[in-house]
């Protein structure tokens, strides 16, 4: 028997190009970038830490190539915007192409902005996230991850994995895809809700970033229909104040992992990273108010924000207090989900919280009802049939602490920190009511 | 407008509760519990941070009640396998209720084992999960999942999703979930093998922890309909050897991250985390050859492994080797899908592995092929029809890095590391032909 020892090849190189002028490397990249001069090319070359500058005589090279790269480093001659290392490039003294496209690239990758359509884009999604700003978002989204699970790692929030396919909706409603389960109709979860809530009874701090899938037929520049859902659920809280200083707390530390760990890619694609030390917070009814005094808009009796009211409540709060971030509060109680806690000072309004940034809606939260009979008793008042929610209540009738949480769309973040026009340019391969495909 | 500002509530004490002895604390926690005895109560309190003994006089409290506990630490009296900090104890002032069950549990989860069988194990999972050994299944798949990615992103792997909603299924067959969507006929993701692979020629090196779905109809122990599949896929390598050197050295860091942060879990479980220097790799040719020499097992010409000869080739190479791990490599290209690479020296043979752990497959992978026209050739050779995989093929015409990968099961690693009779019960919520709730 043959024996297979750990590791992988690791490029100290790659990681710090600057530190090696003068000696003698070897590294492989695709060629992204091959431009002729005369008896030399420039080459720029994209390896696992960035674009490289490669300065070559020799036989012409297809971009698109994988190669192994052997040569010298010397500090740079030109520089590029793409270029990571601007410091450095490589003198080549052989190149060996290890594969080789069978075509070049339909669309010029090797351009400052990748123009072309969306539908080309998405269509072509595999070809198009080469461009260096393309992959940049997905760069940025990783960080947002990253630094998002990190802070409820390390304020002892349990992963959990919550299944996907579900005999009940958590929303309800028509935004539900249906399969054929062996025989039986179900569901694609629509969130995580019931399970987290579950799992404050046995971890009391949860999270989940998953899929969530929404039947929405809406297509628009906020929607699509399977995203990513970052679901926090936390027990033993007094309020639901807790639950937003807890989200406070998540985004500063993602917003200072990007800082500190993508500056490249945050350079690359200009990124405004906001600074965030408290976020302003409003209620509702204080909102709708302020939306007819000031701006004229008078949708005080909807139950909700439109669209245009989330955007001209942003503007507002900007002006005023130069936050790009805002919590609405106390949505009422018709527009919120059964298991959304009353307020006890009026139970027409619930302990509850959206938070906006940018002008569009990124996170719902709020506290829970934790006690059974209080939950059935607003099932009973909403003429909702408590038996069809026992695997719910269950948790409650057993017993469950006092919880809370939230869900932050985690395409949105990015859109809106990236400065995208559609939430569709966040997702790598988005789903909408046209697209299915790749 | 309020400001909200980040921050929740930790608690130093219920972190290292020995270094508090002789101070007055407070906490929150779940009366796990509640032994009255005369004039006073044993009380076992689940906190964030694992179970506490309270010593309390006064009215008695409920099983499944939230609490805040107000009393002082001393050294313990009395010593149970269940609480996570055995030198203390604390002897409560007060307890004040913040929650209370309406009923007691319909089975006993403070006893040693909860002997309930598996399915009311599963119908309630919300109460089942409460017991501590329970529990402690499913904070030895966080530790896993966390040790594991904590290894790829140490080693650059960029973090991906990709879509649960598909047209087309990589592994393809009968074992696919199908669902209408908007009319279209869409599957959901058996992997996201294609994806993957398009990924590294934009990132070089991608994982994705997220869920699949198979249609299969089994109903075994070894098998759920929806599971979460570990997928890495690593560009620039030289050899399908580097991606079982990469998988070996995950796994060690994933079973260091477990010993050092998981000790009171491991405990509960006996958990017996392997030794991994080097896994011992055979050749699938010379694995059936043994089979039939020294077990008399004689399916030399079926061009794959069952379960059983699973099983004793495990056996085997324990005995010889003293390794719970071992790869089978080279599986026949007939048995492996069109993607897989075929080794230059057997076309028969494909350069890919599975690894086998105490007795099962826990992971399938290999090097697959990069060139455009190798891979329409193998389609053509296996009277596929390459236009109904251009958009996979795409990514190969345009140029695509040399790369390989495998999928690790998460819940059969668990499973295996645990010692559970079923992956079933590595599941929080299992889904199989039989199981759609909760």
């Amino acid at each position: 028997m043959f024996q297979i020892s750990p590791g992988i090849q690791q490029s100290d190189f790659l990681k710090e190009p600057a530190k090696f002028i003068g000696q003698d490397v070897d590294f492989k990249g695709v060629i992204f970038k091959y431009k002729a001069m005369g008896n030399f090319a420039f080459l720029q070359v994209t390896t696992l830490h960035g674009i490289l500058q490669v300065i070559y005589e020799g036989a012409p090279l297809k971009e698109g190539a994988a190669t192994h790269v052997f040569g010298q480093v010397r500090p740079a001659s030109i520089k590029d915007p793409f270029i990571s290392s601007p410091e450095i490039e490589i003198v080549a003294s052989k190149i060996v192409t290890l594969s080789s496209p069978s075509m070049p690239m339909p669309f010029d990758i090797t351009k400052k902005d990748l123009n072309i359509n969306n539908d080309i884009l998405f269509d072509q999604r595999m070809l198009s996230m080469r461009h260096p700003k393309q992959k940049a978002i997905f760069k940025i989204q990783e960080g947002l991850v990253q630094g998002l699970r990190n802070y409820f790692i390390a304020h002892d929030l349990t992963e959990i994995r919550t299944p996907k396919i579900v005999k009940e909706g958590a929303e309800g409603g028509a935004n539900i895809f249906s399969l054929d389960y062996f025989g039986q109709k179900a569901y694609l979860a629509q969130s995580p809700q019931f399970y987290k809530e579950f799992c404050t009874g046995v971890f009391e701090r949860v999270f989940e970033i998953g899929p969530v899938f929404r039947a929405e037929k809406h297509n628009t520049s906020r929607h699509i229909n399977e995203y990513t859902s970052i679901d926090v659920e936390i027990g033993n809280i007094t309020s639901f104040h807790e639950i937003m200083q807890f989200e406070v707390g998540a985004l500063q530390a993602a917003f200072k992992y990007l800082k500190e760990n993508y500056a490249y890619t945050a350079r690359l694609l200009k990124l405004e990273i906001p600074e965030v030390n408290s976020i302003p917070s409003m209620k509702f009814s204080e909102c709708k108010e302020l939306l007819k005094t000031k701006y004229n808009m008078d949708f005080t009796t909807e139950p909700d924000l439109s669209p245009g009211e989330e955007q001209k409540i942003c503007e507002h709060v900007k002006q005023e207090t130069g936050s790009e971030f805002v919590f609405i509060t106390h949505y009422p109680s018709a527009k919120r989900p059964f298991y959304a806690m009353d307020d006890v000072e009026n139970i027409e309004e619930t302990v509850s919280f959206d938070l906006l940034f940018r002008g569009v809606e990124i996170t719902t939260g709020g506290q829970r009802i934790h006690d059974y009979e209080t939950i059935v008793a607003k099932m009973n008042r909403r003429g909702m049939n408590p038996i069809n929610f026992e695997f719910f209540t269950q948790a409650h009738k057993y017993g469950l602490l006092p919880h809370g949480g939230f869900g932050l769309g985690l395409e949105r973040l990015t859109q809106k920190i990236v400065g995208l026009e559609s939430v569709k340019l966040a997702t790598m391969f988005p789903r909408d009511i046209g697209r299915l495909s790749p």
